[in-house]
């Protein structure tokens, strides 16, 4: 079995021996734990968003920038494929640890959740667990970890502190804005584990999203996921005639309050996250190619003018 | 002189040594032939449909993927150039051997085509041939070959056994649909050729395609020749003046039956392979830099209708 | 601090070492000084242009194609991007450099410069220096430089003329089409610091031009600038807010005789270069994400007609 850990730590031990190349910086602490700043304290850019993005995805992830234009505004545009979707994106890069550790708290992700098996049951689903004797996270976070929350990670992970990786980079930054457009594929493999389908079944998974402004740490979270939400186009190659009875629900133009920029959505629901339809943090737009019955679906559609809107652009 | 073997084993031994990375079996048989299952009982996945087409291509092309539309539909397209046409598309990736041994088939192709030189002419007129003790073979297949076929093909090639190497994809498959899609630029160099016109002078050539849906075997081979004849797009530089009295012939719309597809002129022939006009296996769109004039031209046009069709979108 | 000429080196030995495979010609001369031949006496291609181009921007920026279309026409773009714009672009790329001894003559850009320091005003503006014992230098000219060149490049540099590395590729080459579009992220930098603004804030850039076909000498500077003059799309991330008030003067379609090929425009001057209004050396179409404000801009558009005049489509 492959281990997302071993893999990504060739991509960490890169950046962090040529940190100053991807405008980050390396530290390492008085445990031994490293962490490669990734827009804390520095610019980080594209180099460093593609090597974040990869990481998160456990190495097995492909992600490359291209220009292209929405609306006749041209802009950079990620594309992202992965011949392991679901181990890639649930059991790697999905979003599902909240490290919280005294004042610190941070979004994790990445290869280490396959070792803290955070949550459980999406590792019991998707039947993969990674045994590796490093660990390497990704943090969504203004702040980077100190040692007692590298601690806690290597805790968590079963694994020495000294062999704990971290990247960290904030939403609002250049490598936020990448690593989180760069999710695009992942918003279609969580959706379809979360209506329930075996997300095993897909065997390959390409996807693309507008890299979003930074706009400030206020609009960050909108402004991010409105890459995905309203341009995010994705084909899915799997062997699952039963997906015909998931299509209606897998685009995100089929949910409540579709149609404005989520932070407008957030804004109305009086900022309580709870109050949003989570059924929104879905891809625009999917075209589907199911191999037993060599039949192909195409559901949803991009939404331009919102993501221009979101965006700044008018 | 450049060895389109040797450049193709390199990616071949990193495709066997990571083949799990790239969804796909490696085998050793006996008699030290080697193998590398991308699609008979492996899903395979892009990493192993560029690996195969890079092979093909005999380790003088780049392939690369990303995402576009047909109509409005997303789908993944192929990104193939080379600086090498005549001999990475004639010399190798020309589908011109047909490996037949006992029950088994396949469509032989790749830089082992250069040392066993099938066929003979296109070898005179490209001028060139391989001389090196490893053959590396693309096979286009249901089934894997045994040692018998790989000792024929050792044969042909007057290397040891051991020394040959094969990649294997049914092409129903995705490293199936890939491959052909990467032979995009090939289409348009292998008509030049057949219109008699003295491909060395073309010097480089990029082209893409979208990568076809993988409908089922019985569709496959229309499905993933449309995606060339009404989608291919290739852009040729070359030293040629004479190129101006082929111009005509060269894009796809100037053949019978053009506009249909292909598994709909394929009924309509009676699935009599022979009485299709060969005209047709041509690239949708062309253009030219012909350098000692300065001059460019423009010829064909895509079909995006028939490409939706054929694909299955409607 | 980054040396432009260490990771351009690399680049290079790499080029040097693989010379055939990339269409090109290695030469060490009797003094040591080592050149590859791009173009002059080689047909260079696709692998060789990306090459140049990296070379040229110091190792710091990233260079992929891709198929793309203007009015229809299917050609090849190049998509650009790096980390470190102001050194990149000013102290590598931009062509600052004339290298002028006895009979020869070309135009040089690339790291060597950044030890050369040429023009001085540039890097004092940027603040950048390099220290290495290695100059590489990228020299636009239809003739290879001889021991007496590549001598007075040594003492320029400062460095052992054993120590200077040369690619050489004329305008009027696939390679000189390549790396001038190429520049499209440079034009827009360079447009900047000519306006007075601190590049230095830019901390990122991603643009994308169209490959412009080879049209002979005497059409070559005019068609490989119109690439980016009216078809170079760049995305500049950056703090600095005062980016305000210099948008209008950025994208190239405020300058004076805009509207033409540059050919034209030439010739309209009776041939006189100084007659051309230099503020038409700009990108066409510029977007800007200004992260101190969260704000974003776009400025500029593309004029695919008269692209399409300058490339000879019509």
């Amino acid at each position: 079995m492959l281990s997302v850990n071993e893999l990504a730590l060739e991509i960490f031990d890169n950046l962090a021996d040529l940190a100053e190349e991807f405008n980050c910086a390396y530290h390492e602490l008085d445990n031994g734990a490293r962490i490669v700043d990734c827009g804390v304290s520095v610019r980080g850019g594209y180099a460093a968003g593609r090597a974040f993005t990869e990481i998160c995805m456990g190495g097995l992830g492909e992600v490359n920038f291209r220009n292209g234009e929405i609306k006749g505004i041209p802009m950079p545009f990620i594309d992202v494929n992965t011949d392991f979707p679901s181990i890639s994106c649930l059991g790697a890069q999905k979003a599902g640890w909240t490290v919280k550790v005294g004042n610190y708290f941070a979004m994790g992700s990445g290869p280490a959740r396959a070792l803290s098996l955070k949550p459980k049951h999406t590792f019991e689903v998707i039947e993969y667990e990674d045994d590796y004797d490093c660990a390497v996270i990704c943090l969504e976070s203004d702040h980077l970890p100190n040692a007692e929350v590298m601690n806690k990670i290597a805790e968590e992970c079963h694994v020495d502190v000294a062999n704990v990786c971290a990247v960290v980079a904030p939403t609002a930054s250049m490598v936020g804005s990448i690593q989180v457009a760069g999710r695009c594929v992942e918003t279609a493999i969580y959706k379809l584990n979360e209506l329930g389908f075996d997300t095993r079944k897909v065997i390959a998974a390409m996807g693309t999203a507008p890299v979003p402004p930074v706009r400030g740490a206020k609009l960050a979270m909108g402004v991010t996921n409105d890459a995905t939400i309203y341009h995010g186009r994705i084909s899915l190659t799997m062997n699952a005639p039963e997906i015909k009875d998931y299509l209606d629900k897998i685009p995100s133009n089929k949910s409540k309050g579709y149609g404005k920029p989520f932070n407008d959505i957030f804004k109305e629901a009086g900022y309580d996250f709870y109050k949003i339809d989570t059924s929104l943090f879905s891809p625009a737009e999917v075209t589907i190619n199911e191999l037993s019955s060599g039949a192909v679906y195409h559901v949803g559609a991009v939404n331009p003018d919102v993501v221009i809107k979101s965006f700044g652009y008018e």
